[in-house]
């Protein structure tokens, strides 16, 4: 069965709505809603004094009439009686209650607040048949600056680095004269004159990720009394702070939330999540409901979708996304967009999720993809930009993975731009190409290892050639001779493929290329 | 008569330059000079201790020369020696001195900085006979984030609301967990995590347009042991946190402050400040001096303008408008300037102020600007623009008037993207169509109530079809049919005209529409 | 002998590598090397506690190498352990360790811990043979708003206007109430409400230049002991708060830091760099090395540099500038820059500093290109560009000369858009042309004196016409007679040339102008 339905929020509503919302979620076989992502004003009114009635009336409107219920902690929108150790950002400044999202997750004041609801909400809802799936909080994503992350930020490199010596051989702190004394001395990279260090910079946002993360697998825990499986909301995009890679062996079920533009967009997100899952199952948590929600829909089926979410059910009469799409539009059902989702849920009635297999593997790194965002460096190229392109030129069905990932078995293994590259995946890298594979790099690639430390040559080998200056790809190689645009080395019983520079005509060149088998 | 001049600020000169001065305004047959606009650390030049022996020279020198003083308070700018409680913006930054406008409404020790220097003047300068207006303050508009702010917030919060249940209904607090349980809990829009609530953002600006109006009321009852009348000048543009046609309601004159580029926006300003004026005088207290001021005059005095003054009489040598236009610039009288300013001068000799009778009246809403300034919008469109654009269309004569004033009489009413509309102003359209009204509506039109919650179908009823997408302007409509670019329905004794789409060809329509008779 | 060489960084790098260094520098005629600029962190690991036996190695490395070393005081980035009385931003924002450059010259720590290193390093290295030079910190150019500075910059004001009725006069502050009672009411042009005083902000860069040049002055006392001479390096760009004219008095030899794009902006900076010299030397301490190396030198060496050095000698691994180009670069001296480097440094060998004399002098100054970043301006010109675009059309040989330098002796002298102009200086260019010099004066001259204050007609003598508008350069001149390009008036035994209007043709019409004898 595909899960169908999308973000429910009866608390904007009063009662006589929820009997009309539950009508037509029926009729557009609704099988799955989300509830509670930022009901906490309404199920904590003051802190520590809950108020579940609705909630119960809820869930047991929706289990009455057949319909699951995804159920959210909160926590990603404290109310506002919480206004204690509120975020700062690099400048300094403590962010005020007024949006969603205000929240420091390495503050006691919050996990202490975030655990108490948590565990009310365990408590009360564990056995409730209707909860199919937890979903934690929402888009994690924020980054602090505050002396509570200060102070976290300073345990997690004592634990990455164990010694101070070894964190400055680490980040090159001999330039600049940024070498620590001690562990203590390191602060977040707060507002400072001038270009900050990238690994210091680097290092913060995996903090960051970490720290998230840990805040997650709390709440995790928590609800482990409940036999529905646990999940939590992928944003994706260049700015949020989270290593989806790390973070989806976390997670009962990879969900991620995609608003893209194209329908090419589309694709690659679903087999980027598709990826994540490492053959677990995935699902799009949330997307815009649109009058072509059937042809939007299908890439993420065709590439194996257990779940088509939107937000939102029922557009939102005031607030910060009151113009957001909604399944049920401010117009009512009697619109373009409620009819066609109607025929999308009668098109999945029955249809099972996709099985998918790759020949091919594309490679992509959020870490590369922060590290290509630091402001030192001579160029911006825009790294997920440059993975959909050959996502798109590559053509359907590809695996879109961690650098990490097990390779063996894949025809093709294509890793754009990889900036970053630790010694374990240049290692990887060898191994498949060393097995028989056929390996495509490109310019720019294995610049750096995973502390932002230039690795000069750290590609020869496999590439058969000496690479001068690899930001523009130069080789070394006599200056007369026009450079070619794809040079081909063997290596091991396998091939790898350079492309020194960008090709103009880069889905024209793959069409020359011979098919995985 | 009609008033002409300009500011005046003889504080920045030495006495000699006085009667020059004088000599000059008499030859360019200025009538009325603004005097003390920033001259409180003149006045003033230690907390308590007051120095008006130069004021009374200059009052007693144009009084004998026959020129009569508009004469400010000069609270728009404090002195160096007042810098406690300076404001604070979004970030939490406390302004420093060192340019004008930097002061809180809400500080006490403003207040009561700006009380001791108006009872100061009032009790000398109330009887005196050069005096022909007042002029409060300067230019209101600095909006401010301190907690002094947040605590008047929550005053005028509680008085508009009475119960902070009707504020979260008001508010949709329901939406990201936002429902609050005290008024204490509200604080200013500060620097949040993301999107503000669109509601919270409005009525702040609401507010910040009330808390300065206290601020003006408070002055103007300092004052009024004078017999001359009360006016404090408005700056037009959308960034100024102040409700014009509130304001106008208190004052004895409009007096607006105009800097566009071209003659159709002076016609537009000029029409605007006769609506608020609602029949009463209004007067261009500043604009820029320019080798055709005739010319640039003319849009004002035909729309009925009592008074033409300039900022500024004569140049600065320093400070931050150094290189502001001025009556008499630096290289003097012997100017293409000043020799045009006494050519206008002869020709306001006799002339009275033009009496206008408008037959269509053009709807302008200060916070319907400001609502579509939100972050939060799907799209960001111009207001300002769109109802000058439908004024230069429209052609003179037109009053521009603020939705809640009267509409009976008027053969035509033009509401172009009025996105915010009241209850109160809904049935004040219906009243006018009902009565036999020719009525004009766009997309973009009464999308949201006045607390920024969507209306879906408000206006169906006057428009005899059901709108899908108010943003969009789609219609429930077969597809197949290409949509009208007017529609036209019947409403009671009145008609109503809707146009889904902007029209590129709006002047080129409306020449198609019969004209008001 | 040209100096040839670079910034060395032996710390970043372990002992293994330094006699590789060694080798490779004699490979390439090296003989000049900067060492320690930012090795505080490893000189002083702890405050108060040193380790040179690092740099002891490294100096004897050198001098039995026979390389000389120009020896740095590190204080322009200060290690982890110093962060008491970090900078302030406008905004009050305390800045945070992290890059470089994060001190404030007028926070007593900082002074204290610049004073105790450099006391050390001149006890120790003073008299070793192998420094050559002494480079004074790093490219002064931090501007800090904290309450030292404020406390700083009123004695700084004090001392410049003695009486605050003078400073008053001097800023204008009769304009928008900015009368000052005391000094002390005074504060640094921190974030205000709307435009600042353009003299206060003028006056706070000046109190920059001044209260670091302190900082440098302090230190090259403290290193009066060693036969070396002294130097700092001068970064061009308009950003920076440093009068080059008047720290040059202070240095033993004019070091400059050039990074521009052109040819032409290389020869710009090597006429500006001599003209600051006054005759003395100077040389160009860094610059990107290339595989045009020979080309990039000459435009410097044509215009007498005693020295072409580099930054840097050996790309770093790490850190904000590890992709900044090397002598050295990551992919090591097999490659096309290092084999240029070598190409240089033989073709240097033998060479001796070029003798430059020059009949033309081209006004340059660096308050006029301050004062015309001022946002209250009606325009804002780029003064450098402007100045740089007459140095090409001039065509070499040109002394680029701060108007207060001595001009008797040209043949022609160039002052375009010297806004500024004091009353010193307006002298000056009367006594060049009373005594037969030729002078070009361009619209945008001499619009204001050294206090920002507007000066009317004060180049009209020397013009012999009236300037009713100088940002336009409009004449006193009937409209109907077309304005000349070039007006030329005889005033004493010279001639005055003067531009209204920008040429586009500029090239064109200086190449009519009869050529200096």
């Amino acid at each position: 069965m595909i899960r169908f339905g999308g973000d429910y929020n009866p608390e904007q509503w009063p009662p006589s709505v929820w009997a009309d919302d539950v009508d037509l979620m029926l009729r557009a076989g609704v099988n799955l809603v989300t509830v509670g992502v930022f009901a906490w004003s309404r199920l904590e009114p003051a802190p520590g004094s809950f108020d579940f009635g609705w909630l119960d009336e809820v869930l047991d409107l929706l289990q009455g009439a057949g319909i699951g219920v995804c159920l959210a902690t909160p926590t990603a929108s404290p109310p506002p009686w919480f206004s204690s150790e509120m975020p700062q950002n690099r400048d300094g400044v403590r962010l005020s209650y007024g949006s969603r999202d205000t929240y420091c997750v390495n503050a006691p004041s919050y996990a202490a607040a975030s655990a108490r609801i948590v565990d009310a909400l365990a408590t009360r809802y564990a056995a409730h048949p209707a909860v199919r799936l937890w979903h934690v909080h929402n888009e994690y994503g924020t980054t602090c600056y505050c002396d509570h992350c200060a102070v976290a930020f300073r345990h997690w490199l004592a634990a990455r680095y164990s010694d101070v010596a070894v964190l400055n051989e680490a980040w090159t702190t001999d330039f600049w004269s940024q070498r620590y004394a001690s562990f203590d001395q390191v602060r977040p990279p707060r507002a400072t004159q001038y270009l900050g260090n990238p690994a210091h910079l680097l290092d913060y946002r995996r903090f960051g990720s970490d720290a998230m993360l840990a805040h997650y697998l709390a709440q995790k825990a928590r609800l482990a009394a409940s036999p529905a499986p646990v999940t939590t909301n992928f944003a994706l995009g260049g700015w949020v702070p989270v290593d989806h890679a790390r973070w989806a062996r976390e997670v009962d079920v990879v969900a991620i939330d995609d608003y893209p533009e194209t329908l090419a967009d589309r694709a690659f997100a679903a087999d980027l999540a598709r990826g994540w899952a490492r053959g677990g199952p995935w699902m799009l948590m949330e997307h815009a409901p649109s009058p072509a929600a059937r042809e939007i829909a299908e890439p993420y089926l065709a590439r194996g979708a257990t779940g088509i979410l939107y937000f939102q059910w029922r557009a939102s009469r005031g607030g910060a996304e009151q113009w957001h799409p909604a399944m049920v539009p401010h117009a009512g059902p009697e619109t373009p967009v409620f009819r066609e989702i109607c025929a999308l849920g009668a098109a999945l009635r029955g249809r099972a999720p996709t099985v998918v297999t790759a020949r091919t593997a594309l490679l992509y790194d959020e870490p590369t993809m922060w590290a290509l965002q630091a402001p030192h460096l001579p160029a911006h190229p825009d790294y997920d930009r440059t993975v959909r392109r050959w996502h798109r030129a590559l053509g359907a069905p590809v695996d879109v993975l961690p650098p990490g990932a097990p390779l063996a078995g894949y025809d093709l293994v294509v890793a754009p731009q990889l900036y970053l590259l630790s010694a374990a995946h240049h290692r990887a890298l060898r191994d498949y190409v060393r097995g028989g594979g056929r390996l495509v790099l490109t310019h720019g690639t294995a610049l750096v290892d995973d502390h932002c430390r230039v690795t000069p040559g750290a590609l020869d080998d496999l590439l058969g050639v000496r690479v001068i200056d690899p930001w523009t790809g130069a080789l070394d190689r006599p200056t007369a001779e026009p450079a070619p645009s794809v040079l081909e080395n063997h290596y091991g019983a396998g091939t790898v493929r350079y492309l020194p520079a960008d090709l103009d005509d880069l889905d024209a060149t793959l069409r020359t290329w011979p098919r995985p088998s």
